[in-house]
């Protein structure tokens, strides 16, 4: 199933383009009923392909314990348009309280997991848990993106990359090099 | 020891804020007598302080020998006018070969570890392998930053953040908005 939003299928062999840069990302999860999103900057690649993402998910959230039990959850990539929500996002608790309503965040159904897609980012990737060997010392989860969605209007996304403390350097000039490597 | 080039030592404190925005990274080691440099996008916070930082290194090089026997290496960050370097350095093995002088970068003694730190990249973490459960499987290491170094004439470094064969994107304006999260 295809996002309602105007997004195209992106491969799985071209992810870790999308994240490689360090984005700062909105994390959705779904569990017993209701969804829920989190501000997220600590994710690293493991694998091309299929793309493996190390991702740290504080252990006293929402977030946590539907991550751990659903072994799902979408990584959105939003830009610089939408940091009011990413700090918001980042600054409140999802406990009894409705993040996309509160923030205008648009959840869609996703293809292949629970959790929703952001509809205002202009990438989402669907993951599933595969590794849960570091969970209880760093509270890292091994992803596996599984389907992934890219807005092909967005060609060179302002995304955001934090600092600290609400501090976000945005994605600025492209360079090109020749090089071999990925 | 402070390095001879014009850094300022930089609390463990504050590391996080300059690897969450995901920049391109040339990871240094030292090992039987030489030095090599890599270049390295594949990393995390996983701590804030000590500063923990999960980082991939291929299994196929020196790096990867040297980081698993000395359990030492640096992390130098680059910005934008060192682009060739990096792309270089990523693109040639350092098995009979001198990237230092080939790249015409200069390595400076560390202070905690025998790899160099690299004069002409803003800021240098020096950091000690601390877990290695997760290296067999996805060559990832996890390392403790016991000493960081930064150029405080580099407000708003032009770091590289990457998106595959020799494209990268520049960190451009900064946002600063009121958040309470680190």
């Amino acid at each position: 199933m295809k996002p309602a939003s105007n997004k195209r299928e992106w491969p799985l062999s071209k992810v870790y383009g999308l994240l490689e840069p360090g984005p700062v990302l909105l994390l959705t999860t779904a569990h017993q009923g209701r969804a829920n999103v989190m501000t997220q900057s600590w994710h690293t690649l493991l694998e091309f392909e299929p793309p493996l993402v190390g991702c740290v998910v504080s252990g006293l959230g929402f977030s946590f314990t539907a991550l751990r039990l659903t072994k799902q959850c979408v990584l959105n990539i939003p830009t610089a348009e939408l940091a009011t929500q990413v700090v918001g996002c980042g600054n409140v608790s999802g406990a009894g309280f409705d993040k996309f309503s509160e923030f205008g965040l648009t959840p869609e159904p996703a293809s292949q997991v629970a959790a929703p897609l952001i509809q205002q980012c202009y990438a989402n990737l669907e993951c599933r848990v595969v590794d849960t060997r570091l969970k209880n010392r760093y509270n890292f989860f091994v992803l596996e993106v599984v389907k992934a969605w890219v807005d092909p209007a967005c060609k060179a996304p302002r995304t955001l990359h934090h600092c600290g403390y609400g501090v976000f350097r945005v994605a600025g000039e492209t360079l090109t090099l020749p090089s071999r490597m990925p």
